[in-house]
């Protein structure tokens, strides 16, 4: 029974990798189709993605989860499982998955490529600088406020007022010490003192803005109507009106084209785009997810956090862009995750508790309710963890089997896609009855406040909706700017349906605070802020930087 | 006589690029050698630079220039110009380049992958993102950064004085308003508040790290010898003792392969590093260096600014690390830069002046005599300009004779190699007439006063050296903690000998004061400050990015 435990990056660095062009000569792709960087990853060329254009979109599978817990469900791993099952079943698959920050890769053990026996490789470029995509977001990102700065130094003929800039810097980091900053410090020649303050690039709306553009002149189209701040008179000022629009543009060429990489089993994967799922829409690209479609007979893409946010925003907010819903939806669940909805603490955790279990179960009841609203069917993917026990096992079982609920249990971390093969059967299953009937939750044309009653009583299972004296202010200026057109892309702690991240299960007769709202409109949604939303995360006492290393010839030691 | 004047991006775009394959096949190297970016990028593999190691090195030739005026000299031009026509000669030539800055190229026009026919392409991925050696390096300093300051916030057990920390963050752009921050704002959770300030990337103290590392091994100990800032006793604090060393090589890891790109001649380059030459010696790196001399016959290299500051650097501080001095030198010099050492106002440039190019010629003298103490041969090469007219070529040519100074009228801006011809064939008379028997200025044995009078009475041709008293105390401190034992890395004005820039032509009688002294432990140099050191540039009112734009499929438009 003892079996040795390798780490994430042991599995990644003695697998077999194949050559990229191989992989892509697996979905009909030669050389020329693509930029190769170095012998395990390639951009897919914009004359590709053009060619591809009139080929019929393949079957969608979208991944999403129960409220996770803090150390995450597993999704990733399921999603990539998933895909290898799919083509162990004989489907020619196609993954599409986002792209790692390289912030809490530095700071807490964990990746984002997947685990285990179901990882994406070469996790160790992927997890640190990859193709360049986020380093040209944050340059983009940041080359937009030295513009800004500079305009305002330079005579700020828009007038805009230093006090209302809401466009703000990043890095690629996990950096507290920058929340908060003053900058343009030191006397006149050296710029004009305001406040300021730092996100991780996950959260710039650049990010968001290359997920969801659909090609480069759309992405200009979105740079431009970004809004930078307001003038003296209270007005927006956007990119447009700046004229960056261009060199933005120029500096993100690369970073749109999607990359193509393999899992273990060397079924291809788009690894393309990674906005944060509170303060944006925390899907990969449309570039990714559209272009996989004309590639795969079967596509698997995840959201991010649980089916009330990364769901949610894929089928109200992504779906429309990108003119394809999911013809089936996987909703992970993990027996910890459920027993800690059910009250259990999290050092509580390895011990079995059946009632937990079952009291906990109401949560994934939710998103199994929440996702046929959007008239997907669905399959629950119960992620095997070494600790479950049988009884706990069997009871949930028994409770998917009582609720009606199509499950299966996968052992994709310890098996790879042999883990995955009766998952992938259900979804095939659920796919060929052909049972999709896509609607989205509301219409573009609805109120702010009619869109957000909706997602809170639909999804949330909430009662109402209570706006800050701010928050209804903001909706009164929005319409006069017409901006009340756009949906709303929630910004909500991903641990409860509610916003208050302690009330785990599924809690009812609660109201969700809208304490401000966030126009994006580059990236072309309202983000409704609720409580406080984390955009620059902190490092732990002991960072996971601290174990890394590398070998004379440049292989990674220590990333996981 | 009229003829139509392309701009540099036009010429790069229209121009046939080789497979970057085929460019590594004509000195040796087949795919296996390579990681490529694209079809016309590759870094090299660490086993190849192993497996190169026997080989024997070919001849090197260093470009320098006079004093520059703030439009440049025209050096990485010359110096593409000389590779592409010593190839012509029938030599097996490398050239060894720069990466260029981000920020420059947003702010002013003008990039620095040379100009008209005598360029490095793809210029457009060269000028931007590249292989992304500058966001790795980037993304290694703020990481640096983060963990300093995480460390403070999370106990401090190494009592580090947030009052004393010298590591600055940096982007790579022109942003004035990052000069001077504060940090740490919004209460005890969002870190320990304190003043600091970013300058631009090619500042960092890593990106000298970069060129100067021999290997892998080499980079990490240099990491580790960083001094980050001072404990409470006042005693500096080191990367190696805050433990990050590993994860900062890792970040770090494919930014210190050095880059392979071609001429539009499809002359090999490698292109790879570029630290600014006041703040740190402004060479391209070892990697790039050692490795190209294995692989040409004749390998052409360039360093940062006047001979005063990029050649003294290279002869005193790059030299002993890579193991080979030049064979032959070749001095830039252009009409217009002499005529404004001759007195000339900028705005006056464009009229004849035969008596103020034969008073800014001794601009040009001094130079030559410097090359001279470090023992090399050296050709003077005449960038020729549109607007110079006969009676200056004349009298320059004149001037030369007269004083014995080999030289060449070169034209390489708009003839490419061809233009070249009679330069290279000077440089390979002077090679092999083997007249180099290179010394270095200063012993590392010396003290930093007498390194400090060295440098400015042989090669600044002034008096003496004033200290301030902040340097005097530090000189003190220095040789207690043993670190007088560094080479001297001058930051200084790079338009006059002196440290004062409207001391134009060949000053004499001034003394250098020397205003603070930065410990660059890593790099392996003291920096000795004289005057304001502009760490961080600012946009003018109209940024070339205004220009910027790019078509449908990703080709760059106004880069330049």
């Amino acid at each position: 029974m003892a079996k040795e435990v390798k780490s994430d990056i042991e599995i990644a660095l003695a697998a077999e990798v194949d050559p990229i062009t191989q992989v892509a000569e697996s979905i009909g792709l030669n050389e020329d189709a693509l930029e190769l960087y170095g012998k395990k990853k390639a951009k897919l060329t914009y004359e590709t993605i053009h060619s591809l254009k009139d080929q019929e979109n393949g079957k969608l599978v979208l991944v999403t989860a129960i409220n996770p817990t803090p150390a995450g469900e597993g999704k990733s791993t399921v999603t990539v499982g998933l895909g290898d099952a799919l083509k162990r079943q004989g489907k020619k698959t196609v993954i599409a998955l986002r792209e790692p920050s390289l912030g809490p890769t530095m700071g807490i053990k964990g990746g984002a490529t997947g685990g285990g026996y179901a990882q994406v490789v070469p996790m160790e470029d992927i997890n640190l600088h990859f193709t360049g995509d986020f380093h040209a977001i944050t340059t983009a990102n940041n080359a937009l406020s030295a513009f800004i700065d500079n305009h305002m130094q330079q005579g700020n003929d828009l007038k805009i007022d230093q006090r209302r800039i809401v466009w703000k810097r990043v890095v690629d980091l996990n950096d507290r010490a920058l929340r908060k900053v003053v900058v343009g410090l030191g006397g006149p020649i050296q710029g004009i003192p305001r406040e300021d303050g730092f996100d991780i690039t996950v959260a710039s709306e650049i990010m968001a803005i290359i997920c969801l553009a659909t090609d480069l002149e759309d992405l200009k189209h979105r740079l431009s109507e970004i809004v930078v701040g307001y003038n003296y008179a209270r007005e927006p000022i956007t990119v447009g009106e700046l004229g960056y629009q261009g060199a933005l543009t120029l500096l993100l060429k690369d970073a749109l084209k999607p990359n193509l990489v393999q899992t273990l089993e060397h079924t291809p994967a788009l690894v393309h785009g990674g906005p944060f799922a509170n303060i944006a829409h925390g899907c990969n690209s449309i570039q990714a997810t559209s272009t996989a479609l004309k590639l795969g007979d079967y596509v698997v893409t995840e959201a991010g956090f649980g089916a009330d946010l990364g769901a949610e925003k894929f089928l109200d907010i992504k779906v429309p862009a990108l003119g394809k819903a999911p013809d089936c939806v996987v909703i992970v669940a993990t027996i910890r995750a459920l027993k800690m909805h059910g009250g259990v603490a999290k050092t509580e955790l390895g011990a079995e508790n059946v009632e937990a279990l079952k009291a906990g179960f109401a949560n994934l009841k939710k998103h199994t309710e929440s996702v046929q609203k959007f008239g997907i069917p669905f399959v629950v993917a119960i992620n095997k963890f070494i600790t479950d026990t049988e009884a706990e096992v069997k009871a949930l079982e028994a409770l998917c089997d009582e609720a009606n609920i199509p499950f299966s249990l996968t052992e994709v971390w310890e098996k790879g896609g042999e883990g995955g093969l009766d998952l992938a059967e259900k979804v095939i299953g659920e796919v060929e009855k052909g049972g999709a009937s896509y609607k989205r939750l509301y219409d573009d044309a609805s109120s702010i406040e009619e869109k957000l009653e909706t997602i809170v009583t639909q999804i949330y299972g909430g009662s109402g909706v209570e706006l800050s004296p701010k928050a209804q202010k903001q909706i009164t200026e929005f319409k006069k700017y017409g901006w009340d057109r756009y949906p709303i892309c929630m910004a909500k702690t991903q641990y409860s349906l509610s916003d208050d991240p302690a009330k785990l299960g599924r809690p009812t007769d609660f109201t969700i605070h809208i304490r401000e709202f966030i126009p994006k409109l580059g990236a072309g949604f309202i983000v409704a802020l609720t409580g406080d939303v984390m955009t620059m995360p902190g490092l732990p006492k002991k960072p996971a930087a601290l174990n890394m290393d590398v070998d004379e010839f440049g292989n990674a030691q220590g990333l996981f």
